[in-house]
């Protein structure tokens, strides 16, 4: 997807926001604004957000000289999400159709995205948990996920962010185990889940975790790892979750699967659906659910 | 009041936002915006928001080669407001306290600002007007700037918006005509109200109405005419209409009211008070209502 420009006053804000919550010195955040707005001046707009979003987080580790600005905030919802880990697995395996509901909690956890929101609290986190279990969704595109799922023999899980990621490995666990490698990126981003993440919520006891070789919000396969790249062109599926996958892999020409709440209007207009809805979208044939 | 950090992703968003309301054509709001972003990259903070407002409409204008990108909607609202003119007429007279309803209706007109809603429709002007009557309004204040009215002898108003001029004219009716001049802005911006409008709804038939020799959405004095400046000097009570003059009046050592809703967070913030709220605010001592 390319960039929009709508998404250019949204760079602006979601760098001021980054910068006022890693640090309350003011120079710093003009420091900050002064240099994505040189950037904006020069972007590509064919190039998408997620390709900003990484150059606009290159400058505010480097101006805040902190190179993980959101680890407490990573750490914190990694833990939120695993205090409720062995309720909502209790639910899936009570629920009468428990991929329909482990589906359904995997795009909840994609609210936790600070990219999109940097103010998420517990109670909102709570709130969407408990209306993804009955919010609209379309049942053929579920099907469909389905039917693909079984049929593949190599499948590519792309994670988003931190915290989700429990929730991620709520509907691996459903999946059979021995297909699915589970891809991170290589360093940190926003709030991004790393190798160090999927570690910690005991992702890589169940699955093949690797990197993706960058610090793309998303997944830039031209800047990914050679050893990334091979193994996303031999995989038979790819299941990409969140905004950013979405927005970096939209066009590419692979039997992905994009699960995800669309969290803004540009993303919403772009998938043909309203903005909050929870979407199970396939490559090239976007679905309104 | 300085431009804030919050201020400029709005700028681009209200780029954006005029250049897609006067123009469907994708590269002029390329082109619109990378103009923008230049001037962004070398702006003063300490300038007013109101002087990158100049700008950015003057690039606006340039690059669609219309003058007056607004003239449709502005003639809109003068008309609308005139239709509206005769019941609020009587609605202030058979009132218990006519110079309340005026003061309350001129403040309910500033919602007609395509600076900050470029997509205002009637409903919400109407629903303004209603809620103006009743919501929270610092009775203190309003008999401060009674007060104010009674001791001068020289009052210069500083209109804002086309339309809301129509609710001007129905304070000013209240007040004692002879005392009073009106100004206008010099050159169309936004949907400021130039002498055109003056004209057209009736104004210079019961005041002195004079140009401030500017194009701002507001009253930066180092670059209005010396005619006005010394107006302006001359007055003993300036009433300043709406977000732009007071921006750009808010630390001039003078005794001037402003009377605005307080349209925007940063606006608000700066105000101590909430977002929306009908403010009557004296200079230097910004009062919360």
């Amino acid at each position: 997807m390319k960039t929009y420009f709508d998404c250019i006053s949204c760079f602006v804000r979601q760098a001021l926001d980054a910068s006022r919550m890693i640090t309350i010195d003011e120079d710093i955040h003009e420091q900050v604004l002064r240099k994505v707005i040189l950037l904006l001046g020069e972007m590509d707009l064919r190039q998408t957000p997620p390709a900003m979003g990484q150059k606009i987080h290159r400058i505010i580790r480097k101006l805040t000289n902190n190179p993980d600005p959101y680890l407490e905030i990573k750490n914190h919802f990694n833990n939120l999400a695993l205090e409720m880990y062995c309720e909502l697995k209790q639910q899936i395996e009570n629920s009468a159709d428990p991929f329909e509901t482990a589906v359904r909690l995997a795009i909840a956890g994609n609210i936790i995205d600070f990219g999109v929101d940097g103010e998420l609290e517990q109670a909102k986190i709570e709130k969407t948990i408990k209306e993804s279990l009955t919010d609209k969704l379309d049942i053929k595109s579920l099907e469909e996920f389905k039917a693909a799922i079984t049929k593949a023999k190599d499948i590519l899980y792309l994670g988003d962010n931190t915290g989700e990621i429990v929730f991620d490995k709520l509907l691996i666990e459903q999946l059979p185990l021995d297909k699915i490698t589970f891809a991170v990126r290589s360093a940190p981003v926003i709030n991004d889940a790393t190798m160090a993440d999927a570690l910690s919520v005991g992702l890589t006891k169940i699955v093949n975790v690797i990197e993706n070789g960058d610090d793309a919000p998303g997944t830039i396969l031209e800047n990914c790892s050679d050893e990334f790249c091979q193994r996303f062109e031999r995989a038979d599926l790819i299941i990409a979750k969140g905004q950013g996958n979405y927005e970096t892999l939209s066009e590419v020409d692979k039997n992905i699967f994009f699960l995800l709440r669309a969290k803004c209007p540009v993303i919403a207009r772009h998938l043909n659906c309203e903005c909050g809805s929870m979407v199970i979208a396939k490559s090239s044939t976007p679905i309104m659910l």
